[in-house]
């Protein structure tokens, strides 16, 4: 197989830059055509890797990529699911390059989705055409690549609820997590779940001139500002009443094992260019970002936004704010949690709205099933080092719904870094990590395969 | 002078619809040709109505319209200012009629400008072509009409220092504020004046993933509204220190001369559509909107803020606050003190940049003046009720500049009404009040030129 990805490494980079060219932005109506078109190359992608049959789903939003080769129905069942569709790539402004016109440089792949998750989604399927060509396929596989996990994946669970039959397997495969550095893999045992709201808080019914009533009436963004303040103490613990009641604390050794990760908190800084780090008093920063839930506000408008100076009161004032929950958080619970917390702490002088988006639970993987060992095996392999099993921070609320569903466990190969700015302007994949991804990945299937028999 | 009046009524309106057509927005550069257009039509109105001299006066920016009608030069000399640029119109969906395409509905002008100023400014124009059509004008008159009140005046002060000889009078008459109703015609006899900032709080240096990174850096977006709730406190003190230092009190009863002003707060309620006032406490509706200071967030914005959900943590926060001043408040000290007082707030885990915009200073005019006298027997003549001496709540900081380089006092004759909805969406101006206007002015010249003999 070595030799048959060396051989082909030049053609699987061109093929993941022309996926890569085509705009899959999943939030963004104007572009299902885009979309369309992405969920039709990878369906010809897998069809020329060899697979039996290769579907494109319709669903009430963007259809579903199913394939599947089933060579041996006693032998196990690998289900790998991953995404084509990307982020918005704005704000346009900082990126270096345009987000759809993939460069290298650095030996690495610039574009919105290269890492998130085209990149790591690709390398599954050339990690499959590999085994078929090479006659190394040890496992059925099935493949469900959706086109909506960046809008929260409102359909996909309908789609897994009436093709259980179809999708049965024996786990779950993604990649679309981090790991700690191309010197240290890891692998990503838990994730945070998600809760997420858009919040409108409305004074006057029109913008009034700031000079005429300035001073008199309640300015909803002010009023937003305070409301927002308040959702966090002087310790940086969120203020919702019963937010934490179902947090699981760590015990010390899982808390000293976990914060024996390689982390250098320069090297964070520098990375991310904060001047100092936060968070909740009492944790690390590898303990914030991975088992302590969060409340950030992700985007805040209202008034006048354009240059110069208008002395406006504005109407309206809004704001889009996620918390990020971990085990035993119910993202149902928390979100109405929120709600009722927002709405009481809202003044008489204005009133407001809550609109919960999507959520999704926390998950945790065990590290002993045959699944984790079977990939540690296989970095193993392909790095020369066993992989650190790690929380992660991000949350894939589809997890959770395939345990629950399928009752399968999913295994998380993650080849990206944190520092590929997945979400951000200059996204990009490593070609070393796009790679040994394609590497890695059959270690799996013969792994798992063995461990199964 | 009537019957001239009620014989050109229709042409009256007929010409400011002309002249609202024209989007003379100066904050946006790309309607440079529309100012300059706006600024030609003024010109020629002059000249038909009979001024001896109109120069369009270019500046680094957008220009100035001078006129002149010099009838003797022993006689007191008028110089009228005004602006015949508007604001911005957006939020454009909130209009029910496109704001540059003048309707009329229930007697009243519904365009951006109707009032604020192009309404206000062209009454002068046409009781100036009334005074001179009827052998009645009884006062030099001289005309200062710029394109650049909406961003701040930034040459308006340059050409008044280059101009003082030619702009030599006794009086500046302005029609640029309100009165308290059709039936209660009042003068403004102070201003508040102004300070308006832009800040930016940078957390890291791109937009992250608020998975991956939340909890653990201080999230730009949460910083900025916990700077901004902070600036004032449980009692809606603004908090900046020294802030309140040279406010001049008001004596009780002058506190009571001016709360005994007609003012129903339902009616406010239900104009400003607000569930509840609010406000510095110790102080009424009518205080907290003429005699307080204010800080007042006018815009602001971070993040994502399209549709659907990403969840990101921004690097970059902005908002356009503004603090309306009063007597003894000096713009550039607010300014500074704001400046260091939102410095010195700023947490660690972000760095803060306080860009500052355009200041004015606040203004009361004397009721026992001559200038007054002869505004307030106009007033009275054409209403049939002594006008009401008003402090106003709104900003035009260029009073304050004429006294200091003119030696110039400024009558605010205005006509227009809190709920014309300037600088919001639906700004309009009554035909009423536009021809109540015309009707007024040639009054006041004729009292102002007898007072003086």
């Amino acid at each position: 197989m070595e030799k048959f990805i060396a051989e082909n490494k030049e053609r699987f980079i061109g093929e993941l830059i022309d996926l890569l060219k085509i705009p899959s932005v999943s939030t963004d109506a104007k572009h299902k055509p885009d979309v369309i078109k992405t969920a039709e190359f990878v369906k010809e992608k897998l069809l020329s890797a060899g697979a039996d049959v290769v579907e494109i789903c319709e669903t009430a939003g963007l259809p579903i990529v199913y394939g599947e080769k089933i060579i041996d129905p006693s032998l196990p069942t690998v289900l790998v699911y991953g995404h084509y569709d990307v982020q918005p790539a704005d704000p346009l402004e900082l990126w270096n390059s345009p987000p759809f016109e993939p460069v290298i440089k650095d030996e690495k792949i610039y574009a919105r989705g290269a890492c998130d998750d085209k990149g790591q989604m690709y390398m599954h399927v050339k990690a499959f055409e590999t085994m078929m060509a090479t006659g190394k396929l040890t496992c059925n596989v099935k493949f469900m690549i959706e086109g909506e996990e960046e809008i929260g994946s409102p359909n996909l669970e309908i789609y897994v609820r009436e093709n259980q039959d179809k999708l049965k397997a024996d786990v779950i495969l993604i990649s679309d997590t981090g790991m700690l550095s191309n010197d240290t893999p890891s692998i990503t045992t838990g994730l945070r779940g998600l809760s997420y709201v858009e919040v409108e808080v409305t004074g006057p019914k029109r913008d009034l001139h700031s000079g005429l009533y300035g001073g008199g009436v309640a300015n909803p963004i002010n009023v937003l500002c305070e409301m927002i303040a308040s959702l966090k103490d002087e310790n940086n613990k969120i203020t919702v009443a019963g937010f934490y009641d179902k947090v699981v604390e760590l015990s010390e050794e899982e808390r000293a094992a976990m914060n024996a990760a390689p982390f250098n908190i320069e090297d964070f800084k520098a990375d991310t260019g904060v001047p100092e780090v936060a968070g909740e008093k009492g944790y690390t920063t590898l303990e914030h970002t991975s088992i302590r839930p969060t409340l950030d506000v992700n985007g805040i408008w209202g008034g006048y936004m354009e240059e110069g100076a208008k002395t406006v009161i504005a109407s309206k004032a809004y704001a889009k704010i996620s918390m990020r929950l971990v085990p035993d958080q119910n993202p149902d619970e928390i979100t109405e949690l929120f709600q009722k917390h927002f709405e009481s702490i809202a003044p008489s002088t204005v009133t407001v709205k809550v609109n919960p988006h999507h959520g999704g639970r926390p998950v945790v993987t065990p590290t002993d099933s045959v699944e984790y060992q079977a990939a540690s095996k296989a970095y193993e392999a392909t790095f020369g080092k066993k992989p650190v099993p790690m929380r992660g921070g991000g949350s894939i609320p589809i997890v959770a719904m395939f345990k629950e569903l399928l009752g399968l466990d999913s295994v998380l190969m993650g080849f990206g870094l944190d520092t590929d700015a997945i979400h951000s302007p200059n996204e990009h994949f490593g070609i070393f990590n796009f790679m040994k991804g394609i590497e890695t990945i059959p270690l799996f299937y013969q792994n798992y395969a063995e461990l199964k028999k």
